[in-house]
Parts: structure tokens; C-alpha cells; sequence
């Protein structure tokens, strides 16, 4: 079964990178995977759910709940580890055997070739982020809503995703840890500034001086 | 012509938003400016260019080259005032006066109703972070492709984005400075945190102590 699955999948994946979803049909695409039509719809209602199959790419449960436990203990603001932890499933993620190049460029073909499976890949993304915002609260002890959980995952993601492009451009010759480590390290020193803001009540200062 | 523009513009969001591209014409969007229909093809080349318009949400030439000029002056690292700089770019934009709570669904929407627009707002949006990124390269003294203004500006925009986001929610009674303010907060006592990576060589650790 899982075999199967995953056969569609990969075989819906790349016809929709070399074609489009209107270049095959459902029955070219169980004749790939050597099975029927009818079989084919005990796996997904559509063509279209075959390309994005699970898109897992969650957290295995067992490091989920590692993550929430090593935030346990008394701590004022964040938990200790917090940086380092997600920093370590960021990086366990990308060390599972479906992060490569390959899959990395057939989701830039996907979506060149149906632009509009952007506005469910983006509907799939947005859930996984409010997925991981989940993990840091429920790790934190906060409410699912407050803002601190967002932030970070936002922050992190975005780093992440940087990350992700410059490991796989041609002309990396780095390791993702490396590549996330200097990434964090400008973060680090970025957020290190100092802060001053404007006067709430004013205007921005157009001469620009502090 | 700006207001003839301008106006093509709000009327073809509009539009757009209530009953998606497909369920208005040309015409019809003329007849509401008063304009005719060769008119409109000498501001847009089709019905989808004037719902984008300029799409302008750049910085202002003069706060750029100010934003640059601050940057000036030896310094090890990064400028001393860049992030509150950064700020003060992002306050200075959201004290325009299009950046209302009725843009903002507009936008949300024009992409519910017409989700292939998604794609090419993303292309949009892509295309502003490049030049963010090499207007803060540029004060920094950096060449464009480097790492650390693609950094910068993309944990800057998670946290504008999600200030933006907590702004116009229907129950926020917070200025927009103060949600950037505190999600700056987040994310510095975040990165403040130490860091300590998994050995490069070795797997992750299974049982999740440092």
C-alpha cells in the first residue's frame, strides 16, 4: 500500500513538472504505477491530490514530543535550550532522505508549470507553520495564540528557507549545518543591536538622525 | 492620468475581490471611471495589469538614500544603527496612507477569488525583498548576492508580516509600533539565546540532551 502511494505520488510529481496536470491523465499515470483506475481512487480523489500526496514535511512524533519535554523545568522567559533545539530539528529534517536537490527543483517545476497549486502549496505551508507554532507553545507552556510561538517559527522558517535555496544552489560547497550556523550567526548578531524607536506620538524624524 | 490610473486601479481590486477577473469586463470597468475602452489599454495591457498596478510598497527614494548614507563610517561587522534603521524604514511604510485595514482584505480577497493572481503576487513580493536585500547590501558595503542582507530582510519581513497580520485583526488595540516593538523583543531574546549544534559529523543525538 504505502509503496503504491508513494509510486503515485513520484510518478504524479514529475508528469506534473514535464507537462502540466492537463499533459496525462489518470490512466497514464496508473499505467506507470501498474495499477487501475479503480485502484487509484481508493488513494486519492484526484489527480491533483496525487501531486501533492502528503507533503510531509512535519516532524516525526518521537522528536516532537523530545522537543516539548526538553522544555520542561522552571525558567523565566524562554525555555534555555529553546535556539538550540529547533536549530537541531531543523536540522534532523533536513538530513531525512527526501531532502534533495531532486525534490527541491521538482516543486519549482510543479509549480511553474500549474501556477495555481502555489495557492495550495502556500495553504499546506501555512498549516505547518501554525503546526511548529503549536510545538514551541505547547513546549513553553504558552496559549496556542500568543504571539511569541509565531514570531520564532516565522523567524526560524525564514532563515530556514534561506538556508534550503543556498544548499541547493550549484555552486554550494557547504553543508546545511554550516549554511543554518552562519545564518543564525547574522540573525544573532542582528537582534544583538541596540533598539531605538521613534517617538510613538511623532512622526518619523525626517532628517533621519537618532 | 495618476488619478485616472489610481482610480482603473481601486475599481479593478474591487471588482476582482467581489466577483473574481472572470465575472467583469474591460468595459464594464471603463464605464465606472468613465473612460473608454482604448483609453484603458493605453494605462494596461489587460484587466489582470490593473489589478496589480505598481504595486508599490517600496521605500520612498529619499528615505532609501537616507536609510544608505547611515550606514557610512567605519565600523567591524555590521553598521551600528542597522537595526533600528530597519525599523524605522518599516514604521515609516506603514504610516502611509494605503496601509488599511481595507487593503489589506482587499488583497486576501482578490487572491480568494482568483487564486492563479497568487503566483505572480508572489513573484511581486519576491522581487521586493531583492531589492530590500540590496538596499541594505548597498549601506553595508556588501555585494548584493551576499548572505547576510538576504538574512536581514527576511526575519525583518517574518516579523513585519506577522506585525501586519496582528494589526488588522479584529480584536488588536495595540499601535502598529508597538507589535513590531515586541515582536523585535522575541526574536532578540530568542537569538540572544546560546547556541550549541549537533556535532557536524556524527548524527543527531537520539536522546536529545546537548
Amino acid at each position: 500500500m504505502q509503496r503504491t502511494y508513494d509510486e503515485l505520488v513520484a510518478q504524479a510529481r514529475t508528469l506534473t513538472a514535464e507537462r502540466g496536470l492537463a499533459g496525462f491523465t489518470v490512466e497514464e499515470l496508473c499505467d506507470r504505477v501498474g495499477i487501475s483506475r479503480r485502484t487509484f481512487f481508493n488513494y486519492f480523489p484526484t489527480k491533483e491530490d496525487a501531486v501533492f500526496g502528503e507533503y510531509d514535511t512535519g516532524f516525526p512524533q518521537k522528536e516532537q514530543d523530545e522537543f516539548v519535554a526538553r522544555g520542561a523545568g522552571d525558567h523565566a522567559g524562554l525555555s534555555p535550550t529553546l535556539l538550540s533545539d529547533i536549530a537541531r530539528l531543523v536540522i534532523t529534517r533536513a538530513r531525512h532522505n527526501d531532502f534533495t536537490r531532486q525534490r527541491h527543483q521538482l516543486f519549482r517545476d510543479i509549480v511553474r508549470a500549474e501556477p495555481h497549486l502555489m495557492a495550495k502549496l502556500m495553504a499546506v505551508g501555512e498549516s505547518q507553520q501554525r503546526d511548529f507554532a503549536r510545538l514551541v507553545a505547547a513546549r513553553e507552556g504558552l496559549p496556542p495564540d500568543d504571539p511569541l510561538p509565531n514570531a520564532i517559527v516565522g523567524v526560524t522558517l525564514s532563515l530556514t528557507f534561506q538556508t534550503v535555496d543556498e544548499f541547493f544552489s550549484d555552486d554550494n560547497d557547504h553543508s546545511f549545518e554550516e549554511l543554518l550556523e552562519r545564518n543564525i550567526a547574522i540573525a544573532r548578531q542582528f537582534f544583538g543591536q541596540p533598539l531605538r524607536l521613534p517617538d510613538p506620538t511623532a512622526r518619523p524624524d525626517p532628517t533621519g538622525s537618532p
